[in-house]
């Protein structure tokens, strides 16, 4: 089959088993149109997501990626998922990915039309080497609008969740290309950095290795997560806490670590040089990519 | 043709005009699959939308809307959507709609895929009698989470512009029906009254009718900006300023406006009866149905 992958699954209850689950998946072609005007999805942004990061055709951490789905949809008051069925349908779509070099999964579940959620699982081969994972990259901080603890009063904004109400994280990125920079770290207007827009941030501090806790309005991370236990092997210490915006200029390191880009350091923050530890994040991404 | 009705507009430059306007339409089952999943509508809520309402055969403020639309779509750095194909689409789908009664009609632009834009109109009668409109709607307030002055300050925010990511907005509608209200007014994190997730606040106090400033983090309401020119020809004195939360209990009435549903009194703020004016209500209904 030609890349890019799309398998369309019917919507089961999530403990349907036997063959409502063997038979509930349906390859469709890359640019066959597969949403109504009427869903969800299309018309609100209304669902959520996972991006998994896929080398020589092993999927990274697909467990953690369907416990945060499923997480999702009940901040979203969605159907939970039948996750075996998002399972088998991964597998399915690792089957037709090349069993060598990098690639991407995306699982997508929108609230429908009606009460009838719209799932599909998609696959591409990723193009190019990401040098920024040695290279680097530069980023500005902007604010996210909200205060770091606005997740724990005010569930409704979604903060936790990962939806398809992008549109900010992607002008966000916008306005980070504009600045002259390449990404974005996202801060709290208590002055604590939360996250990039599409990934998560760490920081070492001598043989500390600091994220920003989840309380803290922002995403777990799932590549944040793996590299606290490949960190954690290494001796580091590593927890999650709230982090000051300044803390970003004086650490030993920086990264914003997501599933397809995996750990891309921090040269520069807002115009500003700041330290960089080649060494452990060439140790990082050889890791995740084991 | 049967409803809902659903068109196709090809994308075309802003400044198309003469056979490649009109030969860019092409209707749709209102079941089919429109947008493939790779549509960043589809999968990142990447676009931007309006809602017009329509009664009897007639779509009110088009000019309204298509300004809010184009102004949208530059603040998303979007293409520019053709104004007169849109408003030709607004009259092809008008021209299969009853000719009495009320419906509804949605313009939707995406940032589509590899960036050309995916674009479509929606027509759907309206079913029902909203009787709200006379009886009325009980309202929770719920944190937005920003500051009233955070649209000024951080434009990648996009709380102006009326993007198709919406997952907050519904998360909210539903937050207020676990409450026990019908509907909700978004309240900044210094003490001020914004609008409803899908409406725009209007308070009457004494002679004078107030709405949220739009510098303060909202939308700008066509509904509101139609009734300011009603109420003003009523002899109002009509202003848009911050608005202190706490007057949504000392107002001699309040709404939520919008484009479909249009003047809904509110009755009741977090579980407090409000003051309420049946009778200008009702002048502002017939007058936006007249």
């Amino acid at each position: 089959m030609t890349t890019p992958v799309v398998l369309l699954l019917d919507p089961i209850p999530a403990d349907a088993v036997g063959d409502a689950l063997a038979e509930s998946f349906r390859f469709a072609g890359a640019s066959d149109p597969i949403l109504s005007a009427f869903d969800a999805g299309a018309g609100r942004g209304d669902g959520i997501f996972e991006t998994l990061g896929v080398n020589d055709g092993r999927a990274r951490g697909i467990d953690a990626h369907l416990d945060r789905f499923a997480a999702s949809a009940t901040k979203l008051d969605l159907p939970q998922p039948n996750l075996p069925q998002w399972r088998a349908a991964i597998e399915r779509v690792l089957g037709e990915l090349p069993r060598t070099g990098q690639a991407s999964i995306r699982l997508v579940l929108t609230r429908g039309n009606g009460g009838t959620p719209t799932c599909w699982v998609t696959g591409s081969i990723v193009d190019g080497d990401f040098p920024e994972r040695t290279t680097g990259i530069r980023v500005v901080t902007l604010s996210r609008g909200y205060a770091n603890d606005v997740g724990e009063h005010a569930p409704w904004l979604l903060v936790g969740a990962k939806t398809l109400s992008y549109a900010v994280n992607m002008a966000a990125l916008r306005e980070a290309k504009r600045r002259g920079a390449d990404d974005a770290v996202f801060v709290s207007t208590d002055g604590f950095a939360l996250e990039g827009p599409t990934s998560s941030l760490l920081l070492r501090q001598g043989d500390r290795i600091v994220t920003p806790a989840i309380q803290h309005g922002i995403l777990a991370g799932t590549t944040q997560a793996d590299l606290f236990d490949v960190l954690t092997a290494e001796g580091f210490t590593c927890e999650s806490r709230r982090i000051d915006t300044r803390e970003l200029l004086r650490s030993d390191a920086a990264w914003l670590v997501s599933s397809v880009r995996l750990a891309a350091p921090i040269t520069a923050v807002d115009g500003t040089d700041v330290a960089t530890d080649p060494e452990l994040t060439a140790r990082m991404n050889a890791a995740l990519l084991g």
